[in-house]
């Protein structure tokens, strides 16, 4: 009988208790204790835990881990705080996740070309007035970042009529979208796109990427959309950046500090949207049978699926 | 040599000049003349008009007329004024509106489904709180009226993996689409939509389509979206459905008086987005290329495209 899958969080009591409702829901046969549940013994037989923003103590006291696996999809706070000592990670990578991160990107690409924030504030002004209509073969949309999340993004953007530029690390092939990577396919893309969405994982690279400099390269009057960590863009840049008229618009789905402070100036801002980490929410069942399937295919043949790397951290 | 065509419409010489220009553009052989530049010997000669909300007493000047071409898709007004006196109408049928209509159609869907309005509301006061994500496959999408507009929006809503169930005056076939007519269909339409989208053009049939009862039949907390005519909604039954909390948010492009006047309760409704007709703008270059390729077939077959119904009245 194999020992007990750990599960290792720093949720509440109440959201603990209803992801392991589903984790056990997905795979009945396993038997998942959260970490507090585990006797000695127990820590010590575990080989395989299934985390969430684990405390890195807890893992440490868990010797005998041939690999965890992360709930979410973005890892950087667990390469960051488990380092050296980190079994290897496996991250989520659910389709329905992108298909949902897609959607937004979508969904938020509209809400930008149909002017929806200028036709809320004329609202309140009372004043009717039509905007140009932006066809959107005349539009560029940039991506940042080119994983599952991206290339779902493009497909949806593609099909809408709406032209994709793409930049990622390592080179990447998309039917129908041009790929850039580089310094020069980064300054190339900014100065390209009107609608600018970052979906790229955090890591060294890419923290602070989007500074006063690199907004500065952008299209004038161009807009933004972040839906990957908050870290990426230099929060006081960005806020520079629209008072000074160069960017038109920023979407903000993800902040540095979550929730995002009261005092945050960007709250109140008049060019900026704030939403609260919702632009693809995971889905219990959905990561769920995912993790699931993952840990039936070791049991049967030992194998794990693609783990992080840590030096490129994610 | 042909005699000039007539242009007739109620704009502001600025606007008419404009126009005029990109019909000219499109069809260099044919004379184009505003009404006011024609001589009495020309408007006995006259046969053929180009007309936009045209002054009745315009076209009765022009006794020759054997038809005329609305710049406009919604001709209920034309239709109105002229009556028994009317020369053949041809109404605009441009596939590039039915594309615009058809992506707003899409972009305010996904206002609503992301619950956009709400999360504005809560930035105003700088509160973080996740609202329940719906997934397109648990949302069903009405649609009033399946003409062209009404097709094409059920194509692109489909694709996005909405159900969409429409309904139509007389019986459609549309693939993927449950279709309805009549007055259980749309009983039935009303019950089940939790976004129910105006499509229909105003007819006698169709003015004040949506009154309390009908309101009342809505699925608890839907919304609505019209991008049809102000006149198919009772005003004051769409108000009273909002604050009763049976209707959500409605998302209003179109009114019984545009532009919408200043002293209008929906300006302020804090469950109302006012568009200023908008949703579908209609495109100069399009339309004046469409308008002359059917002034070139009549002129080299003597064929009309299809007329509109002067008794069903599009």
């Amino acid at each position: 009988m194999p020992s007990p899958i750990a599960f290792v969080s720093r949720m509440n009591a109440e959201t603990e208790a209803v992801w392991k409702q589903a984790l056990r829901a997905a795979m009945p046969q396993e038997d998942i204790l959260s970490f507090s549940e585990l006797t000695d013994e127990q820590r010590r037989a575990v080989d395989f835990a299934i985390v969430a923003n684990p405390d890195p103590a807890d893992i440490a006291a868990l010797p005998g881990l041939t690999w965890i696996h992360s709930l979410w999809a973005g890892v950087e706070r667990l390469v960051l705080e488990l380092g050296d000592k980190a079994p290897p990670i496996v991250r989520l990578k659910d389709p329905e996740l992108s298909r949902v991160m897609a959607e937004a990107v979508l969904a938020w690409t509209y809400y930008l070309q149909r002017d929806m924030p200028a036709y809320r504030e004329n609202q309140q002004k009372a004043l009717w007035q039509e905007l140009d209509y932006r066809h959107p073969g005349e539009m560029t949309i940039g991506l940042l970042g080119l994983g599952a999340l991206g290339t779902a993004a493009a497909e949806r953007l593609t099909h809408a009529g709406f032209n994709v530029v793409g930049w990622s690390r390592s080179a990447k092939v998309i039917e129908g979208v041009e790929t850039l990577t580089g310094d020069a396919g980064l300054q190339a893309l900014l100065e390209k796109s009107d609608i600018l969405v970052c979906l790229v994982p955090l890591t060294d690279a890419t923290r602070g990427l989007l500074d006063a400099g690199r907004l500065a390269a952008m299209k004038q009057g161009a807009a933004l959309i972040n839906f990957a960590r908050g870290a990426v863009i230099v929060a006081d840049d960005l806020i520079a950046a629209l008072d000074s008229g160069r960017l038109s618009h920023a979407v903000l789905d993800v902040f540095e500090q979550e929730p995002l402070p009261t005092a945050s100036p960007f709250w109140q801002h008049p060019k900026v949207t704030v939403l609260p980490h919702i632009s693809a929410p995971t889905s219990r069942e959905s990561s769920a049978r995912i993790v699931a399937g993952n840990v039936r295919a070791w049991r049967e043949t030992g194998r794990l699926p693609e783990t992080v790397d840590m030096i490129r951290g994610y």
